[in-house]
């Protein structure tokens, strides 16, 4: 998939959507998918074994609890990596938004089996 | 050099220095560096032959000059991203702050040769 050749504005494209936990893709860089979700609630517990994950919030607050860490809040303008290998299970009280980065084929429940709230890659 | 386990602020990391065109690295993913940078006035042309290149404008509005395309012109919220062997030249009339995304040991003049704007690799 060759990287967008359009400048992308993030809060018209977290407006195509309204569901919680189901990024979709936006750009792409080197192996690594742009991705953008909304999250409310709990997100269950994973863990990606093979990548570190980069979550940056663009509106409200995220929370990612990280196994043997400190919660990692993260507000509007601010950015937290879960390094490879560690347990982790984002948090929202209130609606957030944010960007992710992550390998192409990552799938965002982990490693684990597939659920419900597994997402199917899409390009918005 | 494992991932900051910290939660990083873009505008408080972004105060510490005042200097144009001098990326300083904030966070990793994988093999990606983290950068953040301000930009006012012309950098040169460049390619980078191995990697694509992301820019998230935070504050400002900077202008990418893209061989053989539309300048992308990407206000605070938006991404462009400069595919790999791509020639381009960044230009800012007003200064702007960005965030960048290179792997580790990208040179910031590309892959010539150096000179006074090429920046050390610098963690703040």
């Amino acid at each position: 998939m060759a990287a967008p050749d359009v400048v992308v504005n993030l809060a018209e494209k977290l407006a195509l959507f309204d569901d919680h936990w189901s990024p979709r893709i936006v750009g792409q860089v080197n192996d690594l998918h742009l991705k953008i979700a909304k999250g409310q609630g709990d997100f269950p517990w994973h863990v990606h074994e093979e990548t570190d994950e980069f979550f940056l919030v663009v509106r409200g607050s995220l929370t990612v609890r990280v196994r043997g860490m400190n919660d990692a809040v993260i507000g509007a303008g601010e950015f937290f990596v879960v390094p490879r290998g560690v347990e982790h299970a984002p948090l929202a009280d209130a609606e957030c938004e944010f960007l992710m980065l992550e390998p192409a084929g990552t799938v965002n429940t982990g490693d684990g089996e597939r659920g419900e709230l597994t997402a199917e890659d899409e390009w918005i």
